[in-house]
């Protein structure tokens, strides 16, 4: 059971190597996470992309780059379908987005000839390690779906599941959160929450355990479930999953934790045949790694 | 200007001390904070309650109340009107909420008589030191208003700028948060994120400066604002006012920041003829002696 980056990695160790295919590699920042990655063992990769211009950037950072093969396609969505379609031939064990506008690389990602579409929703996963939590926390949807309906969040829930058993995480606690922990008619996700509980008791979601609405402190913290007598609950401040009612909250929270607790992350598109990364410019480096060694732990569960 | 509660407390020691009514005084924790803010010249109070509870809870505490003014008012709906109107008849500066439900308390805020209503929308200001930000941040709103509307958010900001101005931020940034930095039609915040910059360019909304939409990181943190490409934006990591799409966005935010963040925080409720301090049962000792703090120098703003 990983309960930080390091235990994942130490997962990612033991699984045979995998590879990512990364969708036009002519980007520095993304070019550096690859070969660290790849000198920390934790996945090899398959350059797409302008050749030149990857060669050009990997002088300049006098990076060796002899170890990795590269495909050399110029066209931006032509170089995306080549590698997204590595991945869908089983070439390659992930998708990695490079220096490609995100539109153009989902656009890829959901082809139907050579993408990774499956009938699921797709959705973001971002798995926190964060100070004084104990274990590893998994966020969603804080970047991709706007505003889920019942159903949505239903299948947002089980991707997420499965990011959290691929990491070894049994049998995750689930926190939709609101505002408070109670119903109030008058906001909706919390009637979702509710409804999110009843589906899980009724087995309609399953491989976790479901108890919302609750607020981020009673799913994150046990002495506010204690001060606020809420230890009857399945969840008492110890949530593995954190269920957010809307990209709004998911997103400010998300960039709360990043620029003011101290704490690690890595995140992973998810409902597709394979796991996708789309970290952004502004993310860092080891957020990059730590999305690919992520990626690579559920590609090893995805194949099994 | 106030850029932690250290400089605050040092505002508060230039004002003449201010005053605080108790509803329901009959509480450990608030009788500890009312304590500690006399003992450090924050405020005096009145303690309205059962007096004989009250005399039970400290003399449990080995607490000292003999400078406290004690009016003995059984009934907690009664107590709270007492309370109430001392600040309504300018017998106390500010109000705050003892062993009393909420919806009772705030029924006597804004009681048409004796109550501190005003033409204002009420609304709620929670007050932040978080380290690495080297100014106090605004939030709001993380625990009344659910879900604003333009005009609510527009009169939130009015509120919120007031205590701001209040703690000597002579021209706060407000940031109207989202998840992007765009407008999209789809969100409907970020179009209201980007009316209420426009009425603040258009007189409207006056005595700060509105740019919105933001995402959390352009309105806290330069770096990403400078990584981004909007440094030319009137906003550059360094907001003052977050003004937040709706209450769970609010909310998970700020427990979010009390639960992982290395900071400080107070807070009140505003809109109101006087500052109210609503301070819950789960908020720390120091939380309690901030908002009183905070509520003193909003009251002397108040006054002058």
């Amino acid at each position: 059971m990983s309960k930080s980056f390091e235990d994942l990695l130490a997962k990612v160790a033991e699984c045979p190597i995998k590879k990512v295919a990364v969708a036009c590699a002519q980007d520095d920042a993304v070019l550096e996470a690859v070969k660290a990655a790849k000198e920390r063992n934790i996945a090899d990769a398959i350059l797409v992309g302008d050749e030149e211009k990857i060669r050009t950037i990997a002088s300049v950072l006098k990076m060796d780059i002899k170890d990795f093969e590269i495909i050399d396609v110029k066209d931006p969505v032509e170089a995306a379908r080549t590698a997204v379609k590595l991945v869908h031939d089983g070439k390659a064990d992930m998708y990695m987005k490079g220096l490609i506008d995100t539109k153009s690389f989902l656009r890829s990602v959901l082809d139907k000839e050579v993408g990774l579409r499956t009938d699921k929703t797709l959705s973001h996963v971002c798995v926190f390690e964060v100070k004084g939590i104990d274990h590893l926390l998994f966020l969603s949807d804080v970047a991709f779906v706007p505003y889920p309906d019942l159903d949505t969040k239903a299948q947002i829930i089980k991707n997420t599941v499965e990011i959290a058993h691929a990491c070894g995480i049994e049998c995750p606690k689930v926190a939709p959160l609101a505002a408070v922990e109670v119903v109030n008619p008058k906001m909706p996700c919390t009637v979702d929450a509710e409804a999110l509980t009843k589906m899980n008791e009724e087995g309609q979601i399953t491989g976790c355990i479901v108890d919302g609405p609750l607020s981020l402190d009673l799913a994150i913290e046990p002495q506010a479930a204690f001060h606020k007598g809420t230890t009857d609950r399945k969840i008492v401040g110890d949530a593995d999953v954190l269920l957010f009612p809307d990209i709004q909250a998911g997103n400010i929270t998300y960039k709360c934790l990043v620029h003011t607790a101290d704490c690690k992350n890595g995140n992973i598109l998810t409902g597709t045949s394979a796991p996708v990364i789309l970290t952004s410019r502004s993310d860092e480096f080891e957020v990059k790694v730590n999305s690919i060694a992520l990626a690579a732990v559920v590609a090893d569960a995805m194949n099994k």
